[in-house]
């Protein structure tokens, strides 16, 4: 049964799975002294234009890694109320880093330099947590975008308050591929200092990465810190390999699109259904959608899916790299039934 | 080229890589709601007897995330200096739970009663880190093995203070298959409390778990805690299915006897070269050996290993699942020709 | 000059003060095992009604050490906008806790189960924070103060999930002053469960406690957590002795009602200038007021006092125990001849 | 009844109360903007030739925010095993620095180059805590004394491992007055990076400073990091008054001298009793002796003092700057009517 609750409900796909069956050959030194990942190192750079980049296990463990690597204990980092890391992270930002989130309501999980000027004080003054990363979700969890000038302008106002901005790019593929862009626009273009670049939900079995652009970040502790966040794989060769078949190719931005159009085919599909309203712009791989309460119980005993909004009986649906017209066309019909 | 460097320089076994291909269909949930955890949290209880189960990603987090379910900040960790909690987990265990590590200096890598005692002190002074932990790792990392009196009498030690035993299995397989005994009469037989049990050394691609013991342990916070320790993985199955398969029909522990007996093999063959003195007991898959630094250098140019001691020209070297006695064969004969 | 910019620019009580010289006899053991420190205890404990009590530094080591004992690091801690722990602790509360802080907005500092109860969610959720503490100012942050039947609503509610009602009460004196009530009506009556009551900010020189009043709380832990928290004093009977005479005959209510009487004189004062309006209820020491941006900028160069909101020419006065109506009749002339 | 449990059991020099009551006059801004941290700043300049100055609560919060200054969470900190940072802060280096303590078994406190040499190791390898901090007390924890060539001596081996040299100075004054050099010949002399000087164990009532030398420390890190550290009073004046007053005409050496005396007299008068024998060379004001138990515990019916070393029966005595030769003549035939 397809799964419209998570794009990490998905499995592996088959090239990423093969690269894993043929990394199994040979003994090769552990904890990212192999090829493969030299390999993948090698492509982060190409691809992205990054000065460093770190394999690591998981989401949270990749945002965690990387806002460690960008403060010191008393600093404070911005991000959107709706945020992966103040929301579903458990409190691992805020317990590795010890850093306070401050954090910003906004209606589709966008900062902007408007919502973010009135946090950007007390600096200098010592009883205040001294803000350091501004920290967007490109594309945001609520499946929005920020367009380039967008970050940019984002970029700009956390530099010229000495500040870094960093990206979740959980689904940075989906976000580029969405955009149309090169990847280094989307990364050097806009003045992104560091990026956690997801691989689990767009066809990977296990893996992240989180790439520096800014020299000032390469500092030579990254290592260390990865290690001490408990990030650091010891065969990781099985990771790099994933990522290796990931960004050959442009498979990546293949499975990205894909699951865009996806969500565009369901969005024009859930336009049939006049009792179901989307409440987001559909730009990426995620639908979000007011429906009766009871409906989405109906739904449910066969189709496994979030709320998102409680008191607003609003769902999240997201597609994903193996999402099909048919998939699609099944739920459609079984909401159709159940009206 | 086999390697002798560590254990995890080895690949997956076959039969694990085919659980990963087999997992890989339908779309399931994320987060370890699935059958293939279902299923190897079943096996956890039926083979260890464990009362709750946590799959991780890798050892330092299965260790970190051990220590901090059975602590608070104030309390103090009791373990060998060899340890690889206090050596070789770039003060994982201190930053995250944090605990000071209080040491033993010993000369073969065990705890014992007389050699903790000494640091029993202190309970009830509020100026001293209260001990609250000892931990021992089953193997050591000098490849030696505690009987299961031996660990009989640190659990009780603890038990009679108020603290935990904490196994660090991560080669758990390797003690199990040496001793002959069954993995209950190490685990519940014991009284040890909580132990953290490798996968990745003995034939997985990634992971580990941790298994509680005592009810006292069981409160209702593992699961916020292994978030926190950003150790919960999305597509968990791909991991819980490489357990089940680890698990099932004894395959784990028929690696770890086949390892075990390729150090035998190695010790023997070692035995013919008198330049070359072996430090430890050979009772697991690691042997230690001081040997002529020059001769060390000349094989290093085919095969890596690790210096173990600097001032003692100690060297470590370790067979896996894998290791023949064709690889040792070679080995012996690289050996030879440099002597 | 009198500072109008915090009741801690005022210095200490004369009788305060005597203490002090008078503790200056004899040796006496260290780490509060004085009759300073059990005087002490004995009165907070026959005043309050506390079950246990821990003498600490300052504002920000009594808040952080009440909610590290009322936690674990995967909790989380839901507190007005304007709170303390939020605002002026640079982050003191994340970083020694690792809980996250949960804000909310308000218009006068106060929470309400209103406002709360939607953050009262993700309870048994993997991937959120687990609310644990409902932190609340009394008075607030704003000078406004919290019924003590608003006080119980939301210790109800706290309570009817499992959290603790926790209470900054840097200026509890002014609050009980104000309210009429007994000091035991404000805490047990009201089903608090631990307390950070200040004294530096009324009267004392250096010193505050925390108080628990919920059995759970006292659980042995709080003296290495203080010690842990670096806020044990070894000469503590000098802290002690001050809370002997701050308590004794009543002196804090004293002083706090006189300072909650300036602060209406001097509403009563500032009524007389059309030009400044005042923004929040008076009800405690400080004052709140919007003035012409030009009017603060003179009158500041001879009396300090801080803007609290720059957006809005909002500043604030505090009185203290030791402002009379002559430092008001004069400060009030100096607005006058600046208008 | 005089102690010689500890120096912190003696109470307030008369001129340093005088100063407390002197700076009690007049409204002065908080936290540190007063003319009597100023003038305690510039006497710290001054005296010891820092870039920078720190005031602190206690003995715990001046090391530990001395530490979270000079390191990440990824280092190491050197020390021998009898530190007070190690044996008496319940955890707080590590739980705040997230720090490893690295420890020395020394027969008399003190580190050596040929004792720290061994640990200098796994500089630029990831999974080991890197060596950043040599912490040393000056005087130990068994009264004993560095030479100005030996601390010389430990700071080279530090800087030429890219480290800090740190010392406690909890009882530096001791130290200085037991040496005979001047203040900078022990602080700039020696290359010491940061210093915790101590006033609470000489005489004062609350207070401690940490003193940065190495311009790599003053990144203006320094506040915030105090703050966070719950180290930043807001009646600072209170403790900068009385640091004016140790440090003026030079009563802090003039208070050490003298408990150092006592600690020469108390030894000599300890020399006429056979059944006690002195452990540890008296160099400034710490006595280390082993007597029977019995004796030890019919002394402590009337005088309290610690015991150092259960096995061994060591008890320690501490002299302090309140100490007269009646009291030490009152102690000793205490001690003869008990034999």
């Amino acid at each position: 049964m397809h799964s419209f609750g998570s794009d990490n409900h998905s499995g592996i796909h088959p090239d990423i799975l093969k690269a894993i069956e043929e990394a199994n050959r040979d003994h090769v030194h552990g904890y990212g002294e192999d090829i493969h990942t030299e390999t993948a190192q090698k492509l982060f750079a190409d691809i992205f234009g990054c000065k460093e980049s770190y394999i690591v296990f998981n989401g949270t463990g990749a945002n965690v890694f990387a806002l460690k690597c960008a403060t010191r204990s008393f600093n404070s980092v911005i991000c959107a109320a709706t945020a992966h890391i103040n929301v579903d992270e458990c409190g691992a930002p805020e317990y590795h880093t010890g850093c306070k989130l401050v954090t910003v309501p906004t209606p589709d999980g966008k900062l902007t330099p408007d919502n973010v000027m009135p946090l950007l004080t007390g600096f200098g003054f010592q009883h205040h947590a001294q803000p350091k990363v501004i920290s967007i979700s490109q594309p945001t969890e609520l499946g929005t975008l920020y367009t380039l000038d967008e970050i940019k302008a984002l970029a700009g106002l956390a530099h010229s308050h000495g500040m870094f901005l960093h990206i979740d790019g959980a689904r940075l593929s989906n976000a580029i591929a969405a955009l149309g862009c090169t990847p280094k626009e989307l990364t050097l273009g806009t003045g992104a200092d560091l990026i956690s670049l997801g691989g689990t939900k767009n066809g990977m079995m296990i893996g992240e990465a989180v790439l520096f652009f800014n020299p000032a970040l390469c500092t030579g502790n990254g290592m260390y810190e990865r290690k001490q966040a408990m990030q650091l794989a010891s065969k990781m060769r099985f990771i790099s390999a994933q990522f290796c078949a990931y960004l050959k190719d442009g498979l990546w931005l293949k499975m990205a699109a894909h699951s865009n159009r996806m969500a565009q085919y369901l969005k024009e599909r859930i336009g049939e259904i006049p009792q179901i309203r989307i409440t987001q712009k559909v730009e990426t791989n995620g639908i979000f959608a007011i429906m009766p309460k009871e409906l989405a119980e109906k739904v449910r005993k066969r189709y496994f899916f979030y709320t998102w909004n409680e008191a607003k009986n609003e769902v999240r649906w997201l597609t994903s790299f193996d999402t099909t017209t048919e998939d699609i066309d099944d739920f459609i019909a079984y909401i159709k039934e159940n009206l």
